[in-house]
């Protein structure tokens, strides 16, 4: 049996696992290792506060635990990299976060980072990722687009989100754009091509990462 | 009622408890605001890994919310602030976790300060926390004992955290040391003395700035 | 005798002294210990050049020490912090600086601060003070009113404190602020009203944190 | 034609890239890419000054142009990182450095990382790039074996990098330890067994990142 | 025969060299040491991008060498500092590089600088360069003109720069502008006029500091 | 008239003074602008404490507006540093600090640089300086010697710098070191020779930035 990158979406929307399932395909057309996406079925609706990012650790290593057999990495698919040093400690596969990961990707790509969040809460918290990542100086700032996870799917969520990435590059000087939430994956290409600039879909940036790391693991 | 600071002991080792609530001693001496030490019994008996620490979150906040009506403020009396921003988002009293208030006191004693961590795999997590504070300047550096939480009772438990208090002056170029557990406290007064320089007890510096804050928002 | 917390109001201005003392009611009202507020009558009028700020150190540390028997702990209740470090090695007593105490306070409200300056030439002074307590990090950005300390008590203060907030909340994405200066004492209610988030006046926040560690110290 | 990742060794000597190409090895037995490692045949024998980090920059930026049409990504293999920028400009291919990427790669797998140099006039030139890449705080420290790039397949040089790996573990605190050379290639199976921690080979590290990026990009 | 101080402009735009020379006139009135201004003639027209400053390197370092007979130091006359580190290694004589003596001396005239771009590409080059200096925190922000070097001589550069220096002065919070091009020489004067406040013309502050080491090390 | 660079030593000691006058030869050979070393009278003997820094900085600033007439620019000539922003209000001449003006210096020899401390406790105040000036992370460390200013002149003071330095180069890192105090004049050329590395005398460093500033202002 070939083991899978397991993707876990910490919370329970399959719409938001189905949105990162489809940003897999450029993966699944390059021949890449196999990629399951998960949902903790166990977690909130939306990971929102700091409650919610703390409150599906334990299932969500539960979860990776019983998938330990067949995953050859795993990918946290939430912007807060909910347990991400808990799993490191709980499993022998490598694991990746979706925020560290784009954050490392868009060091590759601009020298400067700005971040598009959902809520103005998430801000204090992802500083507090950048500062324990030590990366504080590669971020031009984070502009909120004011939805709830459940709202993404609304109409103008595009238009904010371009706004937004308007204001990181102009007003805040990034080079390059981090889309803050796995469940914007289905904007990326319309973003970047709205901006003109690079924009870094987490979800991706982690499986990216996932896939070398384990072929050169073995 | 009177309320009291509710100074949460997250793991379930009674004699830690105990051992905070007798480092309260002084505050109670002066007159203080009542202090109430609480043991979660959900936690484990340590907390010593990642795991260990994100698991004790959602207890612990529900321990606290139960607490809500009797509480003034709430102490984390886990030097790993497990829940400190959870619990900051889920209650409207003060929240201080002792990690953090140990860092910002000993800021005010000396320009850089050193940790006694117990085990080596607890310095990473630290310097992940001081990162997310934004004060790894201030920080000279960690020193682990090796010791378990379990095992601080030991006889030679006190000769080495000399020993490390001392490579933290004389190699790290710390001028104040921490004590980076609350299983500690009853070490602070005869490490000072050993050290002569100054030695700060988390679970105390947590409750001064409790005192003072619960004092100013009346 | 029961031993007080001095104040010091490093400028000779009474109503700065009266202003400082009239924040001190909640601590009263809590039965707290001691608290004194007085004026160093040698000071200049107002404190707003860095030759001011040098200028009443040796005063300062003179009166702090004709003060050293009735002091339980000094606060040096000017927003440049004058004196800070050569009062530390003048007395045994604890030594608060409104400033550094006001930007350790606000580090436990939220994950970055903003301050509101007086002058536009306090700023620079500022930076030198954060960069040199390392939570340059912490900071989201100065904003100054361009009042005199002597202004301060002009009919439009409340509505420049309330737009420089809005602009440090809204431009500088700061999640707490702190007023720049002990003669701004009397609008923190008005203002934290105003603004919806915390606002830190600094000789509270300094009280706050003696009124701790006194009770500890003993 | 299938486009091939280039790993360009920027010296002219064969034997590193043959090292570099043993490497390679796990991403050919997992059916990964092409990967093809050319060598700079105008470079020197061995980059070690900063004059030949700069004086290789032009040749490898015409090389790799040349190689447009067949390459999918390109990756520098010198741990300088010569041309990066420059490239990156140059071309519409992803292009990662070995000193970068095995930073970033580090960064997943400790919170500090140390670094073997080969040089101690290596180590200001590393300190300048962490610095330029923002990651400075996440360096344990660098210490240099001593050897020139031809000296690397002497007798000793095992056992030398284990001593500074042992030095960047125990008196460094580095959790990771990265081989600072490409020329190192060899060693990273038994430097990591001898070390029981994570030892990251750059040029590994660049073709892990490349291999996901280019899957990714299409 | 007395030595020179050799400024070589590493563009082969003898007019930015003439433009360098005229802002030498201070220090020959002032009877400072012999300056002569080269011209690289291998150097492209102007340096604006990566390449550009990677490809001047190798033939600045070659005119160094030849002119170091009657060279007392040299400056490096391009704000990416082309050179910097690999000349320094290939002479005896102290190298300054003009973008780096610009940082210096701004730090001695305010708390933080900003900068006068050329080109929004240019900024993230001097990004890097002030990360790999370890400045980061002095730097208030960069603002570009979007001008190439070969239209610095046209009508509304000055009033592009001055539009610049306010934004760095008042939304940045600069004290001090860093004219960020040797090619502006010229406009020092009537930008300082304009904006009220220090600006650094970076070929003099470089030549400043050169002036005084020659004098120092005889 | 021809104004002079007034290099004031703020402390009484004419020794401390003459040794830094015997340091200023060589820009008196090399033709320099007029030096003159002035001794403050009213400075304490030696300038150990924090109390010693703040008390000199009112009489200085008096004795540097004394001398306004006939000075060019002004350098502050203790490692403290102290007055350096008050007297840059005061006049509108140049000022120089030797201890800023050191590490600006010492940032053009090396990547990080080590400083000689007279006392331990002079190093606290040392990194305050570091971080105000925010250039810490070019900091290799700081090693002190244990000898009062007046204790300079002893037979062993040689062989306790060079140990110091050896620490700070071959256990620190340090390309570069500094010597913190201007009463260390003296021995700049044998622990150059002895350390075979760059060592920077601070007095002399400020002057030679003075030199070319006084030049280029006119």
């Amino acid at each position: 049996m070939q083991r899978s990158i397991c993707v876990i979406n910490p919370n329970s929307s399959t719409t938001v696992t189905a949105g990162i399932d489809a940003a897999m395909a450029p993966f699944r057309r390059a021949g890449a290792l196999p990629i399951e996406c998960v949902t903790l079925e166990a977690g909130p609706p939306a990971i929102q506060t700091q409650r919610d990012v703390d409150g599906v650790v334990m299932p969500l290593v539960a979860l990776a635990r019983s998938l330990e057999e067949r995953a050859s990495a795993f990918v946290i698919a939430c912007f807060s990299d909910p347990g991400l040093h808990a799993l490191r400690e709980s499993t022998t596969k490598p694991v990746f976060g979706i925020s560290e990961s784009a954050a490392l990707t868009a060091m590759t790509l601009g020298q400067t980072f700005g971040v598009i969040a959902i809520l103005p809460t998430s801000i204090p918290r992802h500083l507090r990722g950048w500062g324990a990542m030590g990366v504080l100086g590669r971020v031009a700032g984070e502009v909120a687009i004011g939805l709830n996870v459940a709202d993404l799917a609304g109409a103008d969520t595009l238009s904010r989100m371009i706004d937004a990435g308007r204001r990181l590059r102009d007003d805040h000087g990034a080079q390059v754009v981090v889309m803050g939430c796995a469940g914007m994956a289905a904007f990326q290409r319309p973003l970047q091509d709205a901006l003109a600039m690079p924009v870094v879909e987490p979800s991706q940036a982690a499986v990216a990462m996932a896939v070398g790391r384990v072929m050169l693991d073995g």
